[in-house]
């Protein structure tokens, strides 16, 4: 770990440096002990009795999933950030991480700043970076997040007839801001300004993801964007839905910057997001009522019997729609 | 899990297929149950109660580990058999891997081909695919294996003084085919034939390293060359070591292709033959007096309490040495 593979002679001590985290080795929590971190040729946990582990692996790649001469702070945060995306959308509480890192060059300014957005974010969930390993190539992260719950996980396979559909957050937030990407930061409004850090810096819905345990009947992760996913909990459940765009959260900065009928694509098929999208049967709805009054989640459709997605406008019509969702940089 | 970086639409379902091992849920076994494999946002485990999880995640990437055009039906094979050996190093049993894959392009037959030669290997240990990632960008393969173990691993921090190194199989071979790689097949001599074998299907020692715990006071795969390995059991174990080259095992084919004098240096600095490295008290070599018999293992040198790496010659002086091992086609 961290060794298998030296970018150089020396180097990767050099790049070790930068990802001990102190206290890993015998760290201890209700999810299990980590009996030892980063220095050897695997990291040994145990879990507690009674948890499921939750494992998920997400690869961003430069000019894939990022444009060259994306900060690295902002990298690390994200990087970190989509893998437990996928822990909160099965409700899982975040445990620790392994670290594949794959750079052109090795630049102890880049890898101190890379490591200060991942950290600063791993530390919010107390976190544990357990292994990784360093390659010399075109740029590109993989992070493998590990989890735990006690019972069942939520998955995308339980979603029936007459749910609710719900999401967190706002949609569509990320897909704006890439709109404007490439203009200079100075030049930036307001609104432009939260939009892209909506992008760069997305925010796991860990603390919701968890209290929709045994609540929710499907969840996932709006990564593709919302008729992507949603597309893919129906595929799994076996059933259909329909949206109505009139009800789908927006941000006021997406409002201000795009006229209404971008915003509302972008809502629909942009990915990015990382907000969650889950079903609720009806008579759950009241579980949720201060966070529908806060406006952190919203209804916005309902499943149905025919396999399928539609968007049904406000006089009931359902039009069929592809959900074939966003695709990077296309 | 394979499908949160689509690299084009319908893309990832095509991909999906070539990945899609039977009865992966559900599977039971001693090592714990298997809730959920690929299809979700996470994989979800149970590990058997007594026991410890073991991870490691490891990266070839194009033009470091290996040269583009390698045979994809390789490139499977190796890029787990590099990953179970970092199991086998801590005496762990293989049980499950994730795989991030990132592809310049969909080719069907190499995703074949590649998932032949990962699932023959995976098939030997009993292992299942739990989920992953595909993306699109330069060809880089990134697997994490887990394993488990009842009782202590084995780790490179046991070391002591007195103690003797082994090996296991023989050194340099992998090296050794670096050599020839550019050359035509059908021009290869038998031995250039076995050598390259050896470089492109590393056989990872578990049932060695399974064995040796309890036994082994230290171990460690050789990835980076024996002098760099053993450099990291000193290091972790606050000791050094000395090598008597007369002793390194090679094989016939390795003396049969090269002059002694690269042979040697092949085994003492090339990497990625997956063998073992591991210290012993000796009071502990007859418990391994059939594998010392068989040749399947070896001693080769002695842990002295001084830090340092040393190579010992027939009249018993000792030559520091640096232990920088094997860089990455350089």
């Amino acid at each position: 770990m961290f060794g298998s593979s030296p970018a150089g002679p020396g180097e990767f001590e050099l790049i070790d440096q930068y990802f001990r985290q102190s206290g890993v080795t015998g760290a201890e929590s209700e999810q299990g002990r980590i009996l030892l971190g980063i220095g050897d040729d695997c990291a040994v946990v145990e879990v507690a009795a009674g948890r499921q582990l939750l494992m998920s692996i997400d690869t961003l790649v430069e000019g894939t999933h990022f444009l060259a001469g994306t900060e690295p702070d902002v990298l690390g945060w994200r990087s970190l950030a989509v893998n437990i995306s996928d822990l909160a959308a099965m409700g899982a509480d975040p445990w620790c991480f392994t670290l594949a890192l794959t750079l052109p060059r090795t630049d102890p300014l880049w890898l101190q700043e890379f490591a200060g957005g991942l950290f600063r974010l791993a530390t919010r969930f107390g976190m544990h970076l357990i292994g990784g390993d360093t390659t010399r190539g075109p740029l590109s992260l993989t992070l493998q997040v590990q989890g735990t719950v006690t019972g069942a996980p939520l998955t995308r396979s339980g979603a029936k007839p007459g749910d609710l559909v719900l999401v967190s957050g706002t949609l569509g937030d990320a897909a704006a801001a890439l709109r404007f990407l490439d203009l200079p930061r100075e030049a930036y409004s307001s609104s432009q300004q939260f939009l892209r850090r909506r992008y760069e810096y997305p925010e796991p819905r860990v603390a919701i993801g968890q209290k929709l345990r045994g609540l929710a009947t499907a969840a996932i992760d709006v990564s593709d964007g919302l008729l992507a996913d949603l597309g893919h909990i129906c595929q799994r459940s076996g059933v259909g839905a329909w949206i109505d765009p009139a009800r789908l959260p927006l941000s006021r900065a997406i409002q201000a910057e795009l006229p209404p009928d971008d915003a509302l694509h972008c809502a629909l098929e942009g990915g990015d997001d990382y907000e969650l999208c889950f079903t609720l049967p009806p008579d759950k709805l009241r579980h949720v009522q201060s966070w529908l009054e806060e406006r952190l989640v919203t209804v916005v459709g309902e499943i149905t019997p025919e396999p399928g997605l539609w968007l049904r406008d406000e006089a009931g019509q359902l039009q069929a729609t592809s959900g074939r969702g966003y695709r990077h940089f296309e």
